[in-house]
């Protein structure tokens, strides 16, 4: 029930043209949905916050222009992620300057406000293979509005690379790390920090590593403290976690 | 390389017994371990705020006992989770009053020292067999120094005691949702919520749960952000997790 | 909001104790669950029809008395499945004749009132293995108000057994068909018939039956159309879904 | 053996020419077929119903040709599910106007006489991304003889587009419900309803998502009763499934 | 129908009891099962020669007492696979010297008639582990009327073993082979020989043995031709395949 | 060792070049190879009946190519499974009517002799989509030595178009059975049979069918007796082992 | 041929009672086994220096028995891996002091002989769960002669523990590490060292760990070169290894 | 800290520019990276013996011209791995005779110094097919310094070939096995010969083959002593193993 509707109720009750019953009556079979303007706003605010991702791979271009033509209408942001350079183009061509495109985290943006960036995150990979997922965890944490750092190609097997960063883990407000292969870098960072840490699977690898799964199953099992986990080659799941716990650190968004 | 080592060495230098380029060849050469009392400061500081869990099943009582011996000598505190009623007694016939047991959550502390609490960690389950492992996730934040709300048993196939309670997510600094069989109520929670969620995928279930797995990849896969995950029945990880979240907001532990 | 605070906002409205727009603020920021009273109506209701199953194995003793009992007090009903005989005898010392006890099928009620049987289900197994679940099945049928038919052991490998019935098969409302191994009977049945059918795999089998994984996996796969699966050796499940189906025929329960 | 070959034996008895013995004997080893027509008939009635529906990919042009043509000869039906583009347009050069198309569904059909359409199937899904599949699974309702209505991207990540649209599901005879990733939506649907719910997992999303494999396991573990599921992205299965609820409830197709 | 039935229907035609038409009826409404005697009897016969086999876990005495009961009194026969010393003893009492009982195989018999013995099946395992298997395979021949060798422990850790008993492979006329761990004997022997291989995979091994589960792929992906596959641990069903085997060759049993 | 270096050592000893120690001391340490005259010879008398397959697919044109040339150059057979038309073709060219092409088994052989056929074999199969693979099991009989009869689209869910064909099964020395999806067909048909039953699981079929999967486990696991399986897809090895149970029984091949 | 046999055909040649071409033919018939006892010599000489392990769990006492039994009789050794205290009491009981019990590695021997200990093997393990298999490992090193050095919980949580022992990687013939959970201890030491790493995956943890196959999979994909990895828990396998590549370094053992 | 670094301090110290407990300071609190330069120094070397494999698929021209332009601007050495024709040329017109190409083995490298070959690998394959992973294997040891030789197409099939190589075996340092489908070829190797093996499953095979895990399995669960196991068509890290295994043996590389 939107609000107008609740207000004709309520004006009818005071204009005694109905009785308190049947306004009752009304009110109480109102679906669940009239009462979603609440929702709905509360919703809106959230959305200004973490707009919805659109998963690009598998959809059309005229799916990809519909989407962010009614974005754009409605006044709202869309995030596109694993946007292939042609998808951008045509969205470029569409939507001129209200499109932002981001190559290495293969995001593009509709109708995205600029926000301010408080706290830190630091991105982290284990390899140069990580990198796009790593980009695509970076960008949003930047479009949601964090500063990000970077530390990239550490991992495990050159384990100095790591220890000799290990200033830079304490300053951050979250750590995202990620990790193919076997997957191990989450649980050496977190022995070595007291920050939150999201690690991110990446399907780096073959064989035994089957597409990321050894990765994610390593994360979950790990035997350190203070992980947690998101799907595999999910850069932008990661990075709206890190912003979410950077923005109730930091305060209202 | 212990300070009082490092200090012989510059006595040394200065008492004009070894020349600067000797004595950089007996700093450069120090194995990695000789700098460990900065890295052990910090270390025990971090296990102040996150003692070690000790994972109980398995071990036998020697171990048990040795591992809480062990701990109360060096002044340290120790977690015992899935501990059995049993091992706790063994234990408190052995050290006494500076065993606590929190037989919900089946956790057994030694030596641990009481932590102001700060914040408010929401714990969530889907049914009421998950509330063994919500326990061990509920203690554990408590233990670790953050205050605690339980909302047990409100799983998606009766949604409304879900919405029923929103307002409750937005008061919490972090919310642990437990849940077994498809475990779908992260998604919801996180759909209703601008607050990080931890996902606790539990055993709960049989057939085609597989132990928890059905919901450990409902949970990775969720269509809502803001989502880590942990590992399954994992409920000191999500302790642990939260409360570094819970920490890293309200400043230094 | 129960219809009480409801009629305060508006009486208080009525009275001129409050202006429309604060109505207005007062009931749009009603929390969900305050529209929760019509859903709780027409969810007493529903669980009259279908009462919440409790699967009772990983339960206590404490756990099961506690459930029952809460179910009693509040005029409702309660099923336990996979219940052990000596967690029916406890009941029954507790509650006396207000538990009945259903052996084969494993199953105990509580507070559970007689339903007028409608319609007709018919339970089909592969094997004499099968019958525990199946009987898990049949009773949940007679329980929640249908008629069942029992065809035991007429498995594939010996197919003559099947075609020899195909006239039971059409006389049913809905057919609920378990099987383990290889679990090709739902196929058949299918094939051989125009009535639904609910497919059931049993853990039956050793080896690469996997516990059923086999029998789920064919009933999923099969080639045959109308088949829906339910969860390996859920025989309440295959019970209510197929009770839903024929009460959906005759009309309101 | 057809009708008449028994009448033969018949008349050979009746006329002498035969003796009961030896007529007994020729329809003792009467192969299992003789007897066929019955089945047949009862056969193609039920092909009437439900025609066979044929998989498209994998075949090449030339078998698609070859099994519309025979079906059409023996003035039957067939359902091509999954079709391309261009393997309709290349049955519509050959078939013309016998051939129907249904380009959202993937459908194409040949020989196919209308159906009146009796008693209404909800299909629903979680978001845009299973609409193909949800449209296989609409069109095959429709074509079947049912009603259907849509209720497309009320995914539980907003728990309040599906909380304001429950009068929707009371008015159905059978809901479909399809979702990928965590496969969560038929739990929270089949908790909202008493209709027989027909979950569908679909393939969409990416990582621990598995190509539907999470969400088949989350719906064969719902915590919800009520529901029956069908293999990852079949459509066709399900709406054939709730066709077969539907008729059996309104009587003979 | 039985021949009675049938008989029936054919005298009242011929003592114009009834028409050509009203007879064609009846028999055309014939169940399917009323053809049963022919299939009966070449089931007698076929069950003769290899009698069903119970699967003892999980059965109860009285299960497995009823089961044996109905087999004698039919004056059938039952082969009980896996059986415990203690059920066999149960039985013994019951049932005396109608039951056999072959320990190092676990299978017991009841009613069971002595065959005489055609052919030879050699029979193979790996390891010592894999003889109980290889004596339900081995017994299961002997008692189904095959001759047999038994080759054990000639794994292929020491292909010495294998080599020296050539001659062995060539005077069969199949061979089973049981392996357990990674499963590679069957390989081997099917390279040195041109007689048919029945592979068994056996659950002996740890780790990523995984039950049996990789000794199975093993065999499934052999780059030797000639072999069939049986279950994991299924001697039974391996030695019935070979006196299947053998029986085709030498002629009615 | 072979027999000129064995006869050398013979010689030296007999003109008293040596002793009986030291020949025996060069005897003894013969290396297994020397005695591989005797194998091969056998080896080669077995490579004239079941020629080995090579499978084509991921081998280049110049690998193929050469397989076949050396495979001429010995005088031996070859038999490719999995060709695509283009590798066909271009063998052709180079080795015209030594090349026969069995388009629908994907089968082309170079350098085979036509053998005598004898016994039966008959091929089983599901489904249409079946077929191709069914193909190569039927021609790999014939082009080895047996006849076949082909027995296609028989599926469980229409079990009137097995039953019908009985006669048949009872008629074969060895019965190929293929099925993709639930894989059911085989304990159907082994139940119906006294004759051995090779069941080939196909990768016919999508979501839990697994590439077939689905069908082997189902196979793997089947409640009938006298069934072996081979690999997925593979119907050259289904066509091998029935050759040689067939080349058993009817003598010396 | 045994030697006595050979020598017997050459006597019968140098005293004219056959033909060289007889004695060849002889020679040439023999099996494969007849020149075992050259292998046997080998095997011998070879199982001196890794007796065969015989896996203790599932064989009864007198299995055990007679195995130890055999051994001792013909003078031979043999090592029982996962014993249990009772088994080895009972050999104690029967073999006397012939019998050596390790009781922290579960490892039983007899008629073992003390070889002298050649090179350094480094057992290094993750955490405490870990030192039972690194025991088994150990003690099998020292058993086959390998002197070794235990570096026990030094896991990648708290990198420090490692890194301080870096000299020590160094000092090795041969590092075998044992991890379970995540399994990442292997590619970090193999990162910090030129030493074949042994990588033995343990079943310590739970959940996602999935009973060492976390730790299996990270292993296998690890992103360090050097690395071979043994079965989960495989102890004896990782010793025995580890021993073939010291004594192959310090030459004949 | 680099040596300047802590010279400074020292010189500072010496000058009386700071006291012994603020040199102290300065040093305890050194990064872990401050004492790098003897890590690195250590691992400059390590390089040279084993330079980083870059594994090319899924790399753009670009990141691979960019990681060959950085090592050869630093004097060092990159071994790209599964390196397309094309990639190479590319690379070939970059870097001219810096780069060198195998194309067997799918192995390019620049700036690769020639080392002198030591010791002996013997590289083992069971079928033509696995000859690619082979060869990047030989490639890799011969690049690194080993002698290699080839002794390919060996498989369990025909054991004959085999036994009789035994003597190849002996002569070898390490030997490296490579088998797909079943992978039974280095538990025979092993059986045969006391030199460590490295076992390669490779991806050869179909169906239950699982792209190399059925292999990958069987390895793993070998009934023979003395095998490592790499990940699935690993090659390279065959390579590596081998060669630090052989250099271990002969001194420093």
């Amino acid at each position: 029930m939107n609000p107008k509707k609740i207000k004709d109720v309520l004006s009818r009750l005071t204009n005694g043209q109905c009785t308190i019953s049947e306004a009752l009556e009304q009110l109480r079979t109102l679906p669940y949905d009239d009462l979603d303007f609440a929702k709905l706003d509360h919703h809106r605010e959230l959305r200004k916050g973490i707009p919805e991702a659109i998963y690009s791979p598998g959809k059309t271009d005229e799916q990809i222009a519909a989407i962010a033509s009614r974005a754009l209408d409605r006044g709202d942001e869309a995030v596109f992620t694993r946007m292939r350079q042609e998808q951008h183009q045509m969205l470029e061509r569409m939507f001129g300057s209200k499109v932002r495109w981001y190559p290495k985290a293969r995001i593009a943006t509709v109708g995205m406000t600029k926000r301010p960036r408080k706290g830190k995150v630091l991105v982290v990979t284990a390899g140069t293979s990580d990198i796009p997922v790593a980009e695509e965890a970076a960008v949003t944490c930047e479009l949601l509005g964090c500063r990000v750092e970077r530390l990239y190609d550490v991992g495990v097997a050159g384990i100095h690379r790591l220890t000799s960063n290990i200033k830079q883990f304490d300053s951050a407000d979250a750590i995202i790390v990620l990790a193919g292969m076997e997957g191990a870098l989450p649980s050496v960072v977190a022995g070595m920090t007291s920050k939150p840490v999201i690690a991110v699977p990446t399907s780096v690898g073959y064989g035994a590593s089957f597409d990321g799964i050894a990765a994610l199953l390593g994360m979950l099992s790990s035997c350190s403290s203070g992980i947690g986990v998101v799907n595999i080659d999910n850069g932008f799941g990661a990075g709206a976690l890190a912003t979410i716990i950077v923005k109730n650190k930091y305060g209202k968004r």
